[in-house]
């Protein structure tokens, strides 16, 4: 009955890594639909309704609320041409991978970056960002959901501090996006990007943006175009929601990827039309704790404290004396299960496990187990028992 | 047979405007393989395939050669981020709307601009590039094939004219790649974009880019980290092309777009693998003569004078008092058939049809003009004559 039939050179995999996640037969069946026009009046109707669901999956009424056409990093490259000026003093939160790439990308915009750190595997004291703030900032940006070492940063009061000082919030939540609790509305967020092919499920190539209207206006105020033309929201706009920029009618900028917008009007119909958003990101922690309950039989212990942990993402030691490489390349070439390993400093030291979406779910989370007590040559009784008993919590 | 099953809300088109172009359901199909992760093996294998390919379709045998993870215009941003520097003189042709958008990009870059103009359906006199070029410049862009007006710019000289000032040739090949002759490597150009939903027939959403090493050390000269992240082709290379970059392995930059490089490796094996490329560009030429010819029947006349057509894009201006509008609506709505119509000062005066893979050949085009002829009322004999007649000559 699939329509989606392996073609020679693609394997059937198992994506239980930091993404991309599994992506459903549905999404993939909305990406092979024909092709239209950019312009075609189908297309608006296409393209409204992913808003709709955007919107949806940020909680957030902001108008500037759109796909942009690149993937995830795309979108943190929109944040920063848009809502950062050359000479502005950005505080940065530092506490992974995705937070240095922030800094170097603020830094090669011109601003004056004061960083914010904590040690990789810690979220950071937001008195400490808010204690930056109070010498004066333009904006703040934190990564919500730090992939590189599944962390989730708390972002209470970081929006009061950034009001203070007329400064903009500016968050990453590539990974947190339909998995671990965000209302970006209600935290006071003014921009934000997120990436599709984590707890959305849908193939990388298109980064989730919203903008609220105080961003905008940093926008509209600068005198001279921004470094970016191809992420020039005052332009991307004119063409994503006409009627809500002053009408006027559609405006062409560039080709947007159609069939990629297909697949994720189809994901988010999956992940915030049938299900209840928090009803989702209460099956991400069930199935975060599930996991990590399991994998604490064969002696994995999670990085993140608790209370730190993001739940889409479940970064764990892998356990004493195992070689963590060849486990994993064992687990995705004999048993077609991708999970990720350490970055940077955590390079070797870490399995980075998705909980994403599809993959949030008591089965594909058995076979890995079972697959990992094959390699590791461990009974999977007691490791199944135990992500049994997470589920039933 | 078909595993594509059109879903709700996407109607099925005939592509014939200026891009997205026909999507055979080969590629459609190869959209739709299961996702896997962006460092599997057989993922490494498959960007082998595409980057192969792709040197063939540029005719280069550059080693930075890789689709950008973006549209077309992304492969523009590309080209300037990665070989413009703030304060180079840029010499810029400037010939419709692609080459305007060109001059704003590198005006955002920070670079001099030094436009040279031609007439908007008119290809520029390369004496004049080449006169802009003698007082001294860092680089010359020029749009090969514009898509605007239906006009393919000839590269003759520039390459001399630059290499005499240690300057780069940089071009725009969004819509003759594939379609109109061209090779990169014999006409001395040193970068280039391109996109895949013209004559690759590829849904939109990467960008084909190719850089020779003349633009490669202009890049590793710089001093500082250029202005994108996102584009910056010091550390996209180290992910695409590692081995031919210095080996020590692929390094993770950022997500690939997955499904779209499945399909557009896809596309390419049509485009340049089941066609040989110099039989692919004379098809198009037939066919832009057989188009042009059947038009002509019904009092449309080419914008492009003889000599300077693009042909994968004919550019027509409606017969005489006819609302150009409805009808290409109505040829939408009614026929299910997309063209295009003009752009900035052309609104209104111009149809713009695609000669693109697919759709530069008989069938389609009988159907475009047996629909034209119905909606402007004229018999379709003598046109459907003259368009038989073009693809025998």
């Amino acid at each position: 009955m699939s329509a989606v039939r392996p073609q020679a050179g693609v394997p059937t995999r198992l994506l239980l890594g930091s993404g991309p996640s599994i992506v459903p037969e549905r999404v993939l069946e909305a990406l092979a639909q024909p092709t239209i026009g950019h312009m075609d009046p189908a297309f608006a109707a296409i393209m409204g309704e992913t808003i709709d669901l955007l919107r949806e999956a940020f909680q957030t009424d902001n108008r500037a609320t759109l796909p942009i056409s690149g993937t995830g990093s795309a979108g943190m490259e929109a944040l920063v041409a848009n809502f950062v000026d050359p000479g502005d003093r950005v505080v940065c939160g530092v506490h992974g991978l995705f937070g240095e790439r922030m800094a170097d990308e603020l830094a090669r915009a011109g601003a004056d970056v004061v960083r914010v750190e904590a040690q990789w595997g810690r979220a950071i004291d937001q008195e400490r960002l808010i204690a930056a703030a109070a010498d004066g900032l333009d904006a703040m940006v934190v990564v919500h959901g730090e992939t590189s070492t599944g962390v989730a940063q708390p972002l209470d009061g970081l929006a009061d501090a950034c009001r203070e000082q007329d400064a903009l919030l500016l968050i990453d939540c590539v990974t947190s996006i339909g998995g671990h609790p965000l209302r970006i509305d209600e935290a006071g967020v003014d921009a934000a990007f997120a990436g599709t092919q984590k707890c959305l499920n849908c193939p990388p190539g298109l980064a989730p943006f919203t903008a609220g209207e105080r961003a905008l206006a940093k926008l509209e105020r600068r005198e001279q175009p921004g470094r970016s033309w191809y992420f020039d929201l005052s332009l991307v706009l004119g063409y994503w929601t006409p009627d809500e920029n002053g009408g006027g009618g559609r405006s062409y900028h560039h080709t947007a990827p159609i069939n990629m917008v297909y697949a994720l009007r189809e994901a988010l119909r999956i992940a915030v039309g049938d299900e209840w958003l928090p009803s989702a990101w209460e099956r991400h922690r069930r199935a975060h704790h599930a996991l990590r309950d399991a994998l604490g039989v064969l002696g994995c212990v999670r990085l993140a404290p608790d209370g730190e942990q993001l739940h889409p993402l479940l970064a764990v030691s892998p356990p004493e004396g195992v070689d963590e490489a060849a486990v994993r390349n064992a687990l995705l070439l004999d048993h077609g299960i991708e999970i990720s390993g350490g970055l940077g400093p955590l390079a070797g030291r870490l399995w980075r496990i998705g909980v994403m979406g599809a993959g949030a779910r008591r089965e594909p989370q058995q076979q890995l187990v079972g697959a990992l007590c094959e390699l590791l040559g461990a009974e999977p009784a007691e490791a199944l028992a135990a992500l049994d008993e997470g589920w039933r919590a």
